[in-house]
């Protein structure tokens, strides 16, 4: 089975297609937990631990390991390693470079580290994607429409052709590679799109950020945004909501609790 | 004195606007190096001893450290500490994330490694860039139009308004920070459109890569990417052509023969 219908098998067993986004700020670790690496790498252990039936996918977020110097990057391949088998991990690094440099960071995520999926910018173009597209039992997740404010800068802007941007790195982007190997970063910020995007890319999964914290909900996704061919075709995030629900020693169980209420409204759709 | 006069001053002391990219591929260090981060690690010190009265700047590509694994991260700070003070020290790691995100990237090169400035790519937008212009002292250099083949897939697109999506990064972003904060990066593979860069920014610093292996001439970039104010305004880049001079054990010298030959050719403008 191909990385496509291997993530529809594990949605489908799991009766979820939640990611959860692991975030670890120093500054709101639960209180009884130490601000140092230490205590970033227990956060993150019971969080897997209490979540890891529930959630499909871990999204690692670089920048909060690369904040605490070399021990946090030690600490990122650490907790990689602890995510099971029967999940997704994917490191949120946004990645993009020339060519030989694309595929150094390909090495660092794939092999390095052992990552499933890495999220990757599009802005260089073609030859700075293909380099993670070579490694073709893996998921490499383009930005398309992100979840933040700024997206309105760039993304959703309109060429001279009429259609926005982020819709021609979507248009461009799937000749690259198809549906086992091209996954799209697209903001729950953003539901009067999902419609308009499943024009375009009917059945590719969609990674969506920003239901929680950034004001996403699970039905305003799934209303526009499941895949037309019956599959499901999203993963959708949460970071904040999940892992900061509590900031005492409870803070495992009150993430799993957050994570089971996302679940349940999943499941509606599978 | 602030980060664009301190600059220009350095230029004009070293006679030089020579930035030299380092990316230590295992597999092109000189034959008598280890293959392995020890190899790494002596061939970036030789390199920057021999070049750092000719160099300005050493731009250091995280890929090809990030690839190594740990001890390639750890390699990395080493190297950047390895870097004299009367050179910038630049990450080239082309981060960018929400802004949240985004800060714990700045934290990490600008505090963590010590760097001065660091690649940022604008596709997320305001608030994905803002959050590195939140530390004054420090350079961040945006993405503009890349020297890489890809670059024509989005950066040279129209927008409905007639200027391409580079120009549009441009104008927008130059009012997000002034001078002695924002540095560009304008590839050497692009001779014609730098004119009509400078006629958009005149004065701001361009980091100019694809100098040498990707068949850039300073004289190229010189003639039409000058700083229109009479401060050079340019960082003209060259990794491969400069540390792979030779893959003898004289590569340290090959590579101050080769860094030599460009401020020469520098030198003509200052």
């Amino acid at each position: 089975m191909k990385n496509y219908d291997r993530l529809v098998k594990l949605i489908h067993d799991k009766q979820s297609f939640l990611c959860i986004g692991l975030d670890p700020d120093l500054d709101r670790l639960p209180d009884h937990l130490p601000r140092s690496i230490q205590g970033v790498e227990e956060f993150c252990q019971e969080i897997i631990q209490a979540t890891s039936r529930i959630a499909v996918c871990y999204k690692i977020n670089l920048a909060f390991f690369e904040a605490l110097g070399l021990g946090g990057y030690d600490c990122f391949l650490r907790v990689a390693k602890m995510v099971p088998d029967d999940c997704l991990l994917m490191a949120d690094a946004k990645r993009g470079d020339i060519g030989n440099s694309s595929r150094m960071y390909a090495k660092a995520f794939f092999e390095q580290a052992g990552c499933d999926a890495l999220t990757v910018a599009p802005y260089m173009g073609k030859d700075s994607v293909t380099a993670f597209l070579d490694h073709q039992d893996k998921w490499t997740v383009l930005l398309a429409l992100t979840s933040n404010e700024g997206s309105s800068d760039f993304q959703l802007r309109e060429l001279r052709n009429g259609i926005r941007l982020y819709e021609h790195v979507l248009k461009e982007s799937t000749s690259w590679a198809g549906l086992d190997q091209l996954m799209y970063v697209v903001g729950a910020t953003h539901p009067g799109q999902l419609a308009q995007i499943r024009d375009l890319i009917p059945d590719h999964f969609l990674l969506v950020p920003g239901v929680g914290a950034q004001g996403g909900t699970v039905a305003g996704v799934c209303e526009h945004g499941l895949a037309r061919n019956g599959k499901i075709g999203l993963l959708i995030n949460s970071s904040r909501s999940i892992i900061y629900a509590s900031t005492r020693d409870d803070f495992a169980e009150a993430a799993a609790k957050k994570a089971r209420e996302l679940q349940v409204q999943m499941q509606v759709y599978l």
